[in-house]
């Protein structure tokens, strides 16, 4: 070893305390500093584009970001500070799609990367490896025209009344010091996502895995070998004709029904499928504690509590809030609430210029009922005391796109049309009707809202939409783009933000999926599975992550799996 | 992620207590049996065969091991049983020689993977993934012909006089219970290898990374990435035009030269491209401490004390012996010694049926000094007190196998003919010499001895050595094949161990390398990388690692390295 570290000394990075004052970005531009020097190397990658898709690497290959001048500077100072804080689906959405040219941008995370979480279960099984569904942030940073700054560091405290926050570097190794610092904000993103909720459950924490980050994924997987080589050991009889029998999968779900965000015929499927596969789905069943080798359980219809063991479990429920959310919560008077509530522009209520995207927040969509006298009085224009359909009719491209519920409610009803609204009970038209009629008739509006659910595909439209905002904010001061305020007078600056489903897939496992597309389409089976190759490979935030997770796949269909507890 | 996990919990394998009895290998066969399984699969398979060598792919497919039948079980009960300690070069290369239906083979090692080794300094920097390096050790067991069991664990007691070897788990988390147990062997193989050795210097062990394992080289890539990450946070002043001048890498060696166990051509042109490189090679400098933030060492030739700052630094010097090879040691009364010593056939001298190999061991070359009076003896057939030409020519066969010494005198000295050590000082023929005459032609031999270097390429070939004496125990006991024993009669039951020397690589950064092949062939430079990058490939163990490393390098070249700290 010795020799061989000393041939290799030259690729060990050495830093002085005085010398480390540098940005990061030259760990990358060796590569491309190889492409340029050797003739050679340039070879190589011809040689190996063919197989590596170099053509599209080259798209990849841009030039990193040099330092700033002294008038960057002072012309950065001049510009918003806007601090996003968090690095998952909805922070990097945010970042792709903003023009960091127009605020002095900084982004704070624990993490140096963006995880593409929807295939950490691939991880935790070796079908994926954990660096081919990760992206390092400066990648994404140095694809942008204007300049980003990371900061690898967690914030612990949000000051919103002096718009400061405090944070923590979460170095990993001992060897490098800790520091804290402070940074100012003119605008702040919150979109540092949510934690696990083990709703108190005793034991989950001490006994249980989690998967929300990629060291867990690859904790699972160094366990579930672990547990194979333990029963290899000897000193245990090996009688057993095959180990498959041995191996015990168990679902548990508090729920009626696995997979209940789905389509019935989806949930059917699986669950026949998964006793086919021998893995037991347990439903109507609550944890009630864990210990290091059975979990309690109650069986909610019967009331009985029985004991289930195990060698490992995987906790995958609920989401629960961020103590540097609890914090802010308390300081903005949300302390009541369960979790981070913004409005439908995603700012944070109660906190101006505090923005908050993805599972840290939800949406809490303004009910028709609070507003309907509101409503009324700027519909009724002639201030007759009643709507005419005419009148009503002016106003409800407004309350379409204010109260998304509204749509919902009509499409629920089969409505072709808006004043079908102002029908009378018995369904025949009115010429018009008054403030009581139109309440009556409004009433049913709000049932339709529902909080959306705690996805990738909601954080990044989240992030993706803000971002545009942010663009455009100069303009819609100007000429505000939203509906007309019903309170009060003007238009609102922007559209409020839509959430589009686009569907879902549900990898079942044995080379099988389902998918849930838009229009009420189900699809089930192994060629669901190859749309869902395909989907996620798209889905990919770079061409490099894109080749890696392609590879993985074909990798493991030739030589399997890899055993290697690393 | 709750659906998400959901979706894939048939992924998860869930071992319940009862139910831990079988062996680690269905993780494999699942790969194999997609193939099977599903049409659809193999299509994949044949797609990517292009992209990822699909054809030699297949060479890999081997149907994975049964479980025993109980007349197997009788019939192994049997053979010897043989123990092997280590999964590193040496325990591999004897693995993948050795014909394992000759012996019941048990192997313990705390990993259940291999290391290519030589490539970790890779792993340090990015340039090849830890994965690409490793091979799962059951897929080694599933190519040989007979039966290995393998044991996922650390031997921490060999109990030499009763033949059993206590072990203990190593299971890395802590939701897998750690347990203990005991084997016995016939044949005891110890190839546990070496560890760090810090030569009891104070704040190594605290402050310092070292580089012998794959977790080593992840933790200095992490470290790597962290003070880049530390040096780009806010509140440093970023004034400096570049980074590339900031990133200090220093090389601090106790010897004149690093390099040193290379051709000087090799080391001049090294320490003249690191000074180029900016490199600092401080050689004649021993270090005394080190500490969280510098070095303090001592300039052997002024004897002058200084300190070097440091971000990080790399401790990769010497050999230490393990603690169980040290307590096996002073067991078989070699304590006063610093490392186990075996004699040419790698069996440990004062321990029966033990043999040692690799870096935890050393050979201890007989002296021909020692047992000059019984060559002698033996040549000397007419007992006429005197040793003819032609007696000593009868000789001269056994005496160069038994003490590969001679050999290297006579290279050193040009001389062609043995006989030529029999010239008198004069270097004048002469008839015949008497005992002391002899012993004054054979007095300078042993000054050629030398002692093997830790290295892969002899750990491997001792391996294979080994693997071969194994599988023809049988044979050579009843028809020795090694030189005539001068002291005793008869000849010994095989050839001594032979180290062929194939030539060494220094790769050098910037894609330089340099290599010094047998015949006393030096390359350096461009060329020597690309000979590099092709002889480490053709060196992996298996085709998926092959691939693996290829895919790193090429992606290397066109994406560059990834910062992702993970």
């Amino acid at each position: 070893m010795m020799s061989i570290l000393k041939f290799r000394c030259s690729e060990f990075i050495y830093l002085t305390q005085s010398e480390k004052k540098m940005r990061g970005f030259s760990i990358f531009s060796k590569g491309s500093r190889l492409f340029n020097d050797y003739p050679s190397s340039s070879k190589f990658l011809v040689l190996f584009a063919v197989s590596t898709g170099g053509m599209v690497a080259f798209s990849e290959q841009q030039p990193g970001i040099g330092t700033k001048t002294i008038e960057a500077e002072k012309l950065e100072n001049k510009k918003k500070r806007l601090v996003i804080l968090g690095t998952g689906w909805a922070g990097i959405s945010f970042m792709k799609d903003l023009d960091p040219s127009l605020y002095d941008v900084k982004v704070v995370s624990p993490r140096n990367y963006f995880t593409f979480t929807p295939l950490l279960p691939s991880v935790t099984c070796g079908t994926v490896e954990a660096r081919s569904i990760v992206e390092p942030i400066r990648n994404i940073m140095r694809k942008s025209t204007g300049e980003f700054e990371f900061c690898e560091a967690e914030c612990f405290k949000i000051d919103a009344a002096n718009k400061k926050i405090l944070c923590r570097t979460t170095f990993e190794s001992s060897l490098v010091p800790q520091r804290e610092f402070m940074l100012e904000y003119d605008y702040l993103i919150i979109a540092v996502g949510a934690q696990v909720n083990t709703f108190n459950t005793p034991g989950v924490v001490e006994h249980c895995h989690f998967l929300k980050e990629v060291e867990d994924a690859q904790k699972i997987r160094r366990t579930v070998i672990d547990c194979f080589e333990q029963a290899s050991l000897p000193g245990l009889t090996k009688l057993y004709p095959s180990i498959q029998d041995l191996v015990k999968v168990t679902v548990i779900q508090s729920g009626d029904h696995i997979l209940n965000t789905f389509d019935e015929r989806i949930c059917d499927f699986a669950e026949k499928k998964f006793s086919r596969d021998g893995i037991d789905v347990l439903t109507g069943c609550r944890v009630m504690s864990v210990s290091d080798d059975s979990i309690i359980m109650k069986v909610k219809s019967t009331g009985e509590v029985c004991s289930v063991p195990h060698g490992m479990v995987v906790w995958s429920t609920g989401v629960g809030t961020r103590p540097v959310t609890r914090d802010l919560m308390e300081q903005i008077g949300q302390s009541n609430r369960r979790i981070l509530a913004t409005n439908e522009w995603l700012r944070v209520k109660g906190c101006n210029d505090v923005f908050a995207l993805g599972d840290c927040a939800t949406v809490d969509q303004r009910k028709v009922v609070d507003d309907i006298g509101a409503i009324f009085e700027a519909a009724d224009t002639d201030k007759s005391g009643t709507l005419t359909v005419k009148e009503f009719q002016d106003v409800v491209e407004d309350i379409l796109v204010r109260y998304p519920q509204v749509e919902l409610y009509l499409k629920s009803h089969h409505m072709q049309d808006v004043t079908d609204l102002l029908k009378d009970p018995e369904g025949n038209e009115r010429e018009e009707v008054d403030i009581e009629g139109f309440k009556l008739a409004l009433s049913h509006v709000d049932s339709q809202m529902k909080s959306l659910p705690a996805t990738a595909q909601v954080a990044a439209q989240q992030g993706a939409y803000l971002a545009k905002c942010f663009n455009r904010m100069r303009d819609c001061t100007e000429s505000p783009e939203g509906p007309r305020r019903f309170k009060g007078s003007g238009r609102h600056q922007f559209r409020p933000f839509r959430y589009k489903h686009l569907g879902q897939f549900a990898p079942l496992g044995g080379e099988q999926a389902a998918a849930e597309l838009p229009g009420d389409w189900v699809s089930i089976g192994h060629s669901t599975q190859w749309l869902w190759y395909s989907v996620y490979a798209s889905k990919q935030v770079s061409w490099r992550t894109r080749l890696l997770v392609v590879a993985d796949w074909s990798r493991r269909f030739v030589f399997g799996r890899d055993s290697s507890r690393i």
